[in-house]
């Protein structure tokens, strides 16, 4: 595993930006989002063990790009055990259950192994396809998110909340809603974005500003609990959010605070849009109540960054989803549709 | 100034507990708040400047204590000065105004300073009057709490809600939301007191948790965004939390992230309860939209505790304060009453 470590340093990736994911001459390359905003980090992945690693200490993260990284990595432990077989398959194996979780990362390993029997080029090709499969899938999001908009708000100039990091560094090079805030952006239509900084884990003070940052884009920070208040004030014309799983019904399970901010924009008479890709609805859940909810534990309430903030054994309850139900979301935008709950529309009958 | 420094460190103390403010043989005695919750640091200050600087770095806090601390000043400035004179009134002039939004702090100074014809003995009195009447102030706001939980949950146990802190250390021995909880507890009453940690400065994080674990109160600890979320999954059963100001028509000044859990508490159908001493009631302001909101610069959000969460040059948002509408409070609980807004009644009408 070789490092390339700069305060800025893209050489070698792609002329358009920096990609979170991607292939490098024999290499899967990523960004280690662990060192992010302080360093830009690009790591050169060459052995299966290294990247099980970068994924299991959250140096990739997001589904999208847990996706990429894992098509990449069958490629990787096809090298490395030196052609097929039985420690191809192990190697394989281990990449696909890294993160249990990440529904993207077992199925795009599987998408890619699935192709073995043709061949080393096929299964790179495939990688090659599941990642701009996604990048398509951004530019998608984001012209969707700025149309629905434009419908909502008309053509001028907007400013846009959002939580977590939902841009490049969660997929590959846009993201989702934050994919929305940056073509807004490409077109001279963001007057700023206000980031909520998302904890316990504080995505958006470390990698929402980072790309906003890098895309030139005005942007302010805030703590979470300011944002509803901040919409009662009329700070904001709009709210773009994540999805983690898009229920049957248009309940929506996402970052912790997303349920607050809805509730702020319901109360404000602001737009509140989810953005994400197609593969986050899940038409065989019915709606929030049977998401189940993840808590995370008390280490990351009790300190952040490395600084204790509480008593040491204070207990804590710490889910890191909430469920915004489908009254509160005014529009579901993915890469193929605009779904107008607030019109009455719905998943099922919008099926693309 | 001598210091007293340990873990728990009660020497000299009320028996009753842990006084945040107080007199000592002709010193100030005060914790230290800036340490908690690592260390509890009692300052025994004998100078004047020393008090300033304790109330300028924030040692000190909250508008009761601010109260109390600065009306024990003015005898530490008439024996620092050897009696009275131009001295004397120059020095309580730096304690008058080392914080000159909080109200309390140049209201107690003045009402000590004023018996200065008769003598140290006279102020000395006046000080400790202005503490014991603030001591029985938090009793009857804590009483008074109790009696409105059971007129509107029955005579149950309880699991509050609460942010920021509103405690003892905020004023001298039980504080104003926390206070209610804390007599709940010493009822056999509280289920659990759920704290919001209350970023930026984590004032429910370090402080108010080490309350809570102090009276024995079991207790959790939650990121603000949580606090919605965890209403409508019914974890809690009413909210409490201090005020700053509270306008005439009702609309209440709180820290920041207050309105967000009074939008969650209107979505859960759970009350929301402002507890504050009648002194906070301010019949000259109108309304919510006459209080100018404090906007703290960006420092306190770019780091926390020391530990950076963002690019540091990154832009900010920060109102220490939010507004919420009289129409999500249930209720205001004062030390001499309650006044059910959720059955139409109004602060003018009931004024004591």
């Amino acid at each position: 595993m070789s490092d390339y470590v700069g305060d800025v340093n893209t050489d070698g990736l792609d002329a358009d930006g920096l990609d979170t994911v991607g292939w490098s001459d024999g290499a899967v390359r990523l960004i280690d989002q662990t060192l992010l905003p302080q360093k830009l980090w690009v790591l050169d992945i060459e052995r299966v063990a290294d990247l099980v690693d970068a994924i299991g200490r959250l140096a990739v993260r997001g589904a999208p790009a847990l996706g990429v990284a894992g098509a990449y990595g069958v490629v990787l432990a096809h090298d490395e055990a030196g052609g097929v077989g039985d420690t191809f398959m192990a190697l394989v194996d281990t990449i696909r259950t890294a993160r249990p979780t990440a529904v993207n990362l077992a199925r795009m390993v599987d998408r890619v192994a699935a192709l073995v029997s043709e061949g080393r080029a096929a299964m790179l090709d495939a990688a090659h396809r599941v990642k701009t499969d996604e990048i398509r899938a951004e530019l998608a999001m984001g012209e969707n998110g700025v149309r629905l908009t434009t419908e909502l708000l008309g053509e001028g100039p907007v400013t846009a909340m959002t939580v977590c990091n939902t841009g490049g560094l969660a997929s590959v090079r846009r993201g989702t809603a934050l994919g929305v805030i940056h073509t807004l952006h490409d077109q001279h239509r963001l007057t700023e974005a206000i980031a909520m900084e998302t904890r316990p884990l504080l995505q958006g003070g470390r990698l929402t500003t980072w790309e906003l940052d890098r895309m030139g884009a005005p942007h302010s920070l805030i703590v979470d609990s300011a944002g509803p208040f901040l919409l009662a004030r009329h700070e904001a014309d709009i709210v773009y959010v994540g999805a983690d799983r898009i229920a049957a019904n248009g309940d929506t399970a996402n970052k912790i605070g997303t349920f607050s901010l809805a509730l702020g924009a319901q109360h404000a008479g602001v737009p509140f849009v989810v953005v994400a890709p197609e593969s986050s609805v899940d038409m065989d859940t019915p709606s929030g109540s049977a998401i189940t909810i993840e808590d995370r534990g008390s280490a990351e309430i009790r300190s952040v960054r490395g600084a204790a903030i509480a008593p040491p054994d204070t207990n804590t309850r710490n889910p890191a989803f909430d469920v915004t139900p489908a009254a509160l979301i005014t529009a579901i935008v993915t890469d193929r549709r605009i779904v107008r709950l607030d019109r009455g529309e719905t998943l099922a009958e919008t099926a693309p």
